[in-house]
């Protein structure tokens, strides 16, 4: 492993330079695959698993028949949102020759219970998202204005929410 | 509070029933609001803070330019997406009978880099995503694919990525 260069808002430019010119030369690389295990502890408790990390807990209100203990898997994914977005800014800012000071994102969705619960079908999910960016730069209106376009244009878990992903569940 | 009834797979079912009865009687009663707060740390570190839990921590793996100390936004996203299978799966199981002794539950997702590294516009988000469930009951092979149909008709993160979720990100 080569020694990493930190840069602007220390963020490691040279790696993500390094990955895109790999995939330049071999598209292929640019084909990522990405893994998670859920473990059930019975009640709506449950582990997640990823890589070798501290494990991730999740639990339901109490209002909602759990025992909260943890967030649940709807806040977890406002969550994630907010993270990607935070890494988004972040990156894009960097090869901007943006300096970021201070960045903090604030998520909420709205979500019908009747179908999770059964009690209707239809959309058991969020039926809208929406997130807030609190930056402080000294870049001016435009250039930041520009950032959050680049940014929104490319997150992955932002767009893993507002396009439809083909997802199959299936018995082992 | 009123006692809690601790039903089949540790599930409080009288919890989710008064519920539901509660929002048969004031449908308004179904619309929820849920929130998370990212704050960015610096390179690609972020923590989230959801309620007063114990917050998450987010990075990228150094191939990606961070600095490999928690799982990446698009692995939380598998995460949430596999607790919501399971607490789906304990809830219908217990409403219909069955007795889970066991639930595992395996997700992965083809993500293509290029639109988040800016090399072309596109899709940044999953491609596809697939779970894979493990689960142990002494139910018959019909009874538990009678849960999978409900489960998978049901899953509030489910249907956040297997529909288009209206998002809106915008500059406080």
């Amino acid at each position: 492993m080569t020694t990493s260069t930190i840069n602007l808002n220390d963020v490691d430019i040279a790696a993500i330079g390094a990955l895109a010119e790999a995939i330049t030369s071999d598209p292929t690389k640019a084909d990522t695959t990405w893994q998670a295990s859920v473990a059930w502890d019975g009640g709506f408790r449950t582990t997640t698993t990823i890589r070798d990390f501290a494990t991730i807990a999740t639990d339901e209100p109490r209002g909602l028949g759990g025992t909260a203990t943890a967030p649940n898997p709807v806040e977890h994914l406002l969550g994630a949102l907010g993270s990607c977005l935070a890494i988004g800014y972040a990156a894009n800012a960097s090869v901007a020759g943006i300096r970021i000071d201070d960045l903090r994102i604030d998520i909420e969705g709205d979500l019908n219970l009747k179908s999770f619960l059964g009690l209707e079908p239809g959309n058991a999910g969020y039926e809208t998202i929406r997130a807030t960016v609190h930056i402080e730069s000294d870049a001016d209106d435009e250039a930041v204005a520009r950032l959050h376009e680049t940014v929104v244009a490319s997150s992955p878990v932002g767009h893993s929410l507002n396009r439809a992903v083909p997802l199959t569940v299936e018995l082992a």
